[in-house]
């Protein structure tokens, strides 16, 4: 567990700081749109990025405490504490998921070079660390075995052509009713 | 604190088939997408919705257990499960004003008079229940002094002209530097 939480501060510190470049070329793109739409736009996918930074600002110094300060006994669903901290990671993960898309989304609009070569740089990393939070978490939660049912796995298998076949837990909602017509893998 | 718990009930309830009329709007939005981009778009906030519905399966039962089976001594910073669902609350907070803003956007672009009307009638309920529940959890965090401040909570401002005197912890990241040129009210 130890190995594991040292890879999760480096990945929340990295998407911490991919964040804030993120947000930084937002902000002139917000102060200069030409319509009230774009603005609303560029302006709501800051919050919700700021938002993430707010819970990582809480987050990372969890993982840090729980690297440093804690033995593997305390690894364990009886702890609250620890329980807090596989919940927050479980969000944590779709925070990634949803900053990929972001990022993609941007990708469409901000062509020119400098731009597209960092949100590009971005992309790639992000993508990354959200492919290997998925999969340790999967393993975690199965190595802890404390009836935590992720609820929400089942909205990653558009992207997840990979592992399609680790997914649990579909509530009725992620029905074929949503899902009929998504191509798997074609959003990636 | 029953009282309130009675609302949160209402409210999550209400959001949650809320949700479920947005995506069944989005679906055939996301199926007949012109282009890559606009479908990642719909795409995306069907998803962002899908996790946020997610997760009020697994709260809105937590608040009827409060509701229902637990007493006011339960309601106590000292009560890990209450501390959880007040953590979980103060991030649905943020789930229904981040979906007032998808509606907001939403209106943009589907101008006709069927799903205007619909849209209109999901963000004014959406956005004085958002209203309502902020309040609320400014006054519970207040009366339970629990040390929990919530560090999201200066993301609000755009949107909080009536209140913005309540504002607090606002953390270096919301500085002018981000902040600069937004006007106060001006995207609601």
């Amino acid at each position: 567990m130890k190995e594991e939480l040292k890879i999760f501060y480096h990945i929340f510190t990295t998407t911490k700081d991919a964040i804030e470049k993120f947000m930084n070329m937002l902000d002139p793109v917000i102060q200069n749109a030409t319509d009230e739409h774009e603005r609303l736009y560029y302006h709501h996918i800051f919050e919700e990025e700021e938002q993430r930074l707010s819970r990582l600002v809480e987050l990372i110094p969890l993982i840090s405490k729980f690297e440093n300060e804690k033995g593997e006994r305390d690894f364990a669903p009886t702890n609250n504490e620890f329980n807090r901290l596989l919940q927050e990671l479980n969000l944590e993960k779709f925070g990634l998921h949803n900053f990929v898309e972001h990022l993609d989304l941007a990708l469409f609009r901000f062509t020119d070079e400098e731009r597209s070569a960092m949100l590009n740089q971005l992309r790639e990393v992000s993508y990354k660390d959200y492919q290997q939070v998925k999969a340790m978490l999967i393993d975690i939660n199965k190595r802890f075995d404390n009836d935590y049912v992720d609820p929400s796995d089942h909205h990653d298998h558009d992207h997840d052509h990979l592992d399609r076949s680790a997914s649990v837990a579909v509530p009725a909602i992620a029905s074929a009713k949503y899902k009929k017509g998504f191509t798997v893998g074609s959003l990636i």
